[in-house]
């Protein structure tokens, strides 16, 4: 669409209906951010009327340009423009906002809202989510456009903040990005000088433009007012295909409320009945209705929505063509688009170890050999490491790494980056048609935090693979020695962590960790070599999340239950053989063994029996810390941090070892 | 030290030296990191035989300069410097390296080396702690020094890696830095093109000098092994005192080693014994027995020394001026440096607030007011918010706030960088004479969590103070509604987390956390009213963490005991008074609770009472998930992600209203 054929005051009267519904929106939920939208209303509507290439009537359509609103407070925006698109939000869900179960909660949430690609809200996310969605279509273009076919052929925009730029996570994924030359990448920075607590010149006066620049983005500036300007910035935007771009747009938050406008008042807050008034008026629309929109506005839209219907059906002639002349990649990517996961993948990839079974190995190691077979398996895995893949063993051999010049590859190499890969994963689990994976020592999983979070609350997949998993990585010391790492992923909602034991127990986190397609997977693996475990039970049993590993006598109710985890199985076991009625329970995955009904959670942990838990972590968790009988279960964990010192030595110290658990068990049960 | 007057062989020597001890300290371990030490040598020479400011036989001295390793894998550089100077590192502990117990652990670790200003390891976190460390000299010498004496006129130096600049936190206090125009800040950047994945090509490619001047850095940069360039560029630093600088020193990592220098390889593996006397050999050591310094090392170093001790005695002596001129100010140096916690801190702290008691109060105003008397009984306390002041409300009312052009401030503006502020908080913790707090809304302390950590694991006091500490924050939704926070720090070793449920709770816990010196405390707070709770329990039975807050016999053992904290203590009473014989346990603090002998918890919770936990998060840790009676214990907490809707609507939504509660215990005891 020509901006330059719809008369100003049209223009004008569409963003001041984005503005109006935006701020109504809030003051009808009486809480809420009306200064963003106000603020940034042009920029929308020159994004949605001239940039933007969707398809309302089909979300989810392959080609569609993302839109990504990092700063998700000003959700309204987002909504008030879906709705006006065209997509499956009515004034009614507008009224709705920020009311239970509706489609418009306070912060645009994935899954619930049609058009909403990605969860934002904590500030820096979404940005570094456009990065790994940016990276996704590039990823995708690489591997299936053809010669006469561009079937992946659009771009990501995204608005963001000050408060984006200032987290650090966007840091990372934005030197990413320039690394990458995502040219497909297109930011648009709310350049208002208003933050939470005031003026951003209490705080964040740096060269943000240049910053970027050193980046390797090309950075350009727009009076955000103004649509002409906005547009010859997005212009310039658009035709820049080898590296991404940031334009500042210069705005006034809240513009268009005449006391309130270009103060921090109007970024959280209601405007008041009175300035909404007030607002109103100067805009003109005194006397309208709430959630007004006039006609021009509506028909400037409706023909909008015939631009987008016409470019969708051009497209889906052109992927039919692709899909008749290239049958074989068709096939692959809709095997990637729905994962299918074979019920005997477990076999497979155990069937495609070199590590003999009977021989010692690290679970890292395991997760190694693993990987290379699940790789070949799904067309969809792709992932790195944060510089740490020599040590997390987490490279797809064969396989090109992903370069500013070859995105065939699916070796990502994030750097010194957790956070950003996270946000990254996001993207390429938002985007769909990607498995992705990253890997970490397990101590800095909390540099990447908040990433998992949003994993879980979106409903994401993706496969979080921390090695290094406890003190027994030695040396390094306690900086690098995770100690509640495991109990502070246990307690988050919509995340599974699993510990494996044995090769065999790898092959299971991994084929779960495909299955579960709407929830992230997080497997904990080990620095050091473990005795193959000697059980004969089935990859069935394992899949349950625990089972009986060992036992010293099966036909009685043992006497006493070790409950181990990953490195500590092997442990428990030597220490149940100096019992003579004894259990040692493998639990993998305390999320699963929790699923069980009580039956058979007590089958395996019978109530009679004493119960010993052994895992080289913080013991929170295991125990009740106001049980009437705290003695039913004895944790041997660890409640203090590491130390720098040789694994053998820091077992004796922190009591892992057979001897130490023997002795603590007889001291609780035996004296 | 005029580095023109020594030979170039000399300083060949002892860049070869450094070289080669450290070298052999990693081989001895069989573990390490040879190659950053290598690498670094001649700028460690330059640093400390021209520029480090410091006193070898006190490492705690008031004016030394501060130096910090950020790449602390290199931490053999650091030993082997602190060695040389004559700090207490002998050769034996250079030999005793990364051993269980010794002074020289695998990553630099606080409180256990002279000489170690900080514990490093995790990449990105040593950078931000010298930018904290850098503010609190500035802040010091704002409020200390007199126009006669410059009692504190030192410098914060700092060495850090690649990884470092990837890390998102070092990104968010450089910025912070550069706004706040950090003179005494000098940061040398170890550029040898060389991760642990292979060459920083691979990932990392954008300007970085670039980035730092838009930040506000002053940059530059030199040939890392030419001793005059290295010299000459940190001439420049020194001299700028305006803008933090930023020196480029490009090295080359492992640098003598012939066969490993300027790859991967070098970086965390010990050289190998062949590869060790190669580079012996090629450095002019052959046939030298193990960790041999030269006696012109030993010489040079010797002199140096005699110069530290005079400029030190200097200092002493305008100290002692100073003292005697300004014994105010000289006595509130000595209380900021040794804080002493008033017994009736508490009754301090509750005099001074302004709502009355028995009015509702969300504990984030009670935590308001409670600060602002925090403030005029400790100038040590000093703290700010991640750009959310205006509703964690921890602004000290009538102070300034600190800026570039005032640094008698108390209030910082830490901008949206909560990952900068909680390693700037442990920068001011590092360096003395700071109770630095920080807040911002609990959901985000997910994005600070590694500087929490670092706090407990480096025995730092701080204030952590998170609002909005649940789904009642409601209409924002679940990316700002904690659910496993309170469990995924209770887990963390070191940390101690209140959730207070009235004033007087508030007031205990900030009390506390002024009395635990050497640990963080969280402190967790509501955004809604509280209804105050009518207790007539003592300051003393709060500060045992748990307190029996209401009763309904109390003769009798209780049938029903509810344990609850924070907002649902006053919801566990209402609920409680539906019952014949009941009692609530306020446990504003788990930890303390444990840390009681078994006969007080059980006089609080007896083992014959059937127990209810009420409390709006993650039920992780409350119950046993193997115990034999898990229905011992009711868990009334919340096991998936908030919604956005009004709080009301979420309480009956998530069971938390008094009707749910009294349901689900008859369902569960009663039927």
């Amino acid at each position: 669409m020509n901006l330059k054929n719809i008369p100003a005051e049209t223009l004008s009267t569409i963003a001041n209906t984005i503005r109006i519904v935006s701020a109504e929106g809030v003051q009808r939920a009486n809480s809420g951010h009306p200064g963003m939208p106000m603020g940034l209303a042009e920029v929308a509507l020159v994004l949605w009327l001239k940039y933007l290439h969707i398809d309302p009537s089909d979300p989810k359509w392959l080609n569609r340009d993302r839109f990504v609103l990092s700063n998700g407070h000003g959700s309204m925006l987002l909504y008030t423009m879906l709705h006006l698109s065209g997509f499956d939000v009515s004034i009614n869900d507008l009224k709705n906002f920020r009311q239970s179960g509706s489609k418009t909660p306070g912060h645009p949430e994935y899954r619930y809202t049609p058009g909403v690609e990605c969860t934002t809200g904590p500030l820096g996310q979404g940005i570094s989510n456009a990065v790994g969605m940016a990276l996704a279509e590039k990823m995708m273009a690489a591997r299936y456009n053809t010669a006469e076919e561009n079937i992946f052929s659009h771009r990501t925009f995204c608005i963001l903040g000050d408060g984006c730029l200032m987290e650090g996570v966007s840091s990372e994924a934005s030197s990413l990005a320039g690394h990458l030359g995502l040219g497909n990448l297109i930011a648009i920075w709310d350049d208002n000088h208003i933050s939470i607590a005031g003026r951003t010149s209490l705080t964040f006066t740096e060269d943000v433009l240049a910053r970027y620049e050193a980046y390797g983005w090309q950075v350009l500036s727009c009076d955000g007012h103004d649509v002409q300007e906005i547009d010859e910035a997005l212009g310039k935007a658009v035709a820049e295909t080898g590296k991404p771009s940031l334009i500042a747009a210069r705005t006034i938050i809240g513009k268009g409320s005449p006391n309130k406008q270009d103060s921090s008042h109007v970024h959280g807050s209601p405007l008041g009945k009175e300035e909404l008034q007030l607002t109103k008026e100067a805009l003109g629309f005194a006397g309208e209705e709430d959630f007004y929109i006039p006609d021009t506005v509506r028909e400037i839209f409706s023909n909008k929505q015939e631009t987008w219907l016409t470019a969708r059906a051009n497209w889906n002639k052109q992927f039919s063509n692709w899909q008749n002349e290239h049958p074989v990649l068709a096939n692959e990517l809709t095997q990637r688009l729905e994962i299918t996961v074979p019920d005997d993948l477990e076999d497979q990839l155990l069937a495609g170890m070199t590590t003999p079974a009977n021989k010692a190995v690290a679970t890292r190691q395991s997760s190694s050999e693993i990987l290379q077979t699940l790789g070949k398996i799904f067309p969809a895995l792709v992932g790195g490491s944060a510089d740490l893949e020599p040590s997390t063993l987490t490279v797809l051999k064969g396989e090109p790494a992903v370069s500013k010049d070859n995105f065939t590859g699916r070796n990502i190499h994030f750097g010194v980056r957790e956070h950003a890969m996270g946000a990254i994963m996001n993207g390429l689990s938002y985007y769909g048609g990607f498995m992705p994976f990253g890997s970490t020592f397990f101590c800095f999983a909390d540099y990447m935090r908040p990433t998992i979070r949003l994993a879980a609350l979106s409903h994401l997949p993706g496969l979080f693979i921390f090695t290094h998993d406890s003190i027994f990585l030695g040396e390094d010391g306690p900086t690098h020695q995770p100690i509640e790492h495991l109990a502070s992923l246990r307690c988050m909602p919509g995340v599974v962590v699993f510990r494996p034991a044995s090769s065999a127990e790898v092959a299971v986190s991994y084929a779960e960790g495909m299955r579960r397609k709407t929830s992230p997977t997080i497997i904990v693996l080990t620095r050091q070599a473990l005795p193959p475990l000697e059980t004969d039970c089935s990859i069935n049993d394992i899949r349950k999340g625990a089972y009986v590993a060992f036992e010293t006598d099966s036909g009685t109710t043992p006497e006493i239950v070790f409950v181990a985890t990953g490195s500590e199985v092997s442990l428990a076991i030597e220490a149940a053989k100096q019992f003579a009625n004894a259990r040692v329970v493998s639990m993998l995955c305390l999320e699963y063994f929790q699923r069980m009904d009580l039956a058979s959670q007590q089958k395996l942990i019978p109530a009679a029996s004493r119960k010993v838990v052994v895992e080289a972590g913080s013991p929170f968790g295991w125990q009740s810390p106001i049980a009437s009988d705290r003695n039913d279960v004895l944790v041997l964990g660890i409640d203090r941090f590491g130390a720098s010192a040789p694994a053998e030595v820091l077992a004796a110290e922190y009591g892992f070892n057979v001897t130490s658990v023997v002795e603590a068990v007889r001291d609780t049960f035996y004296r």
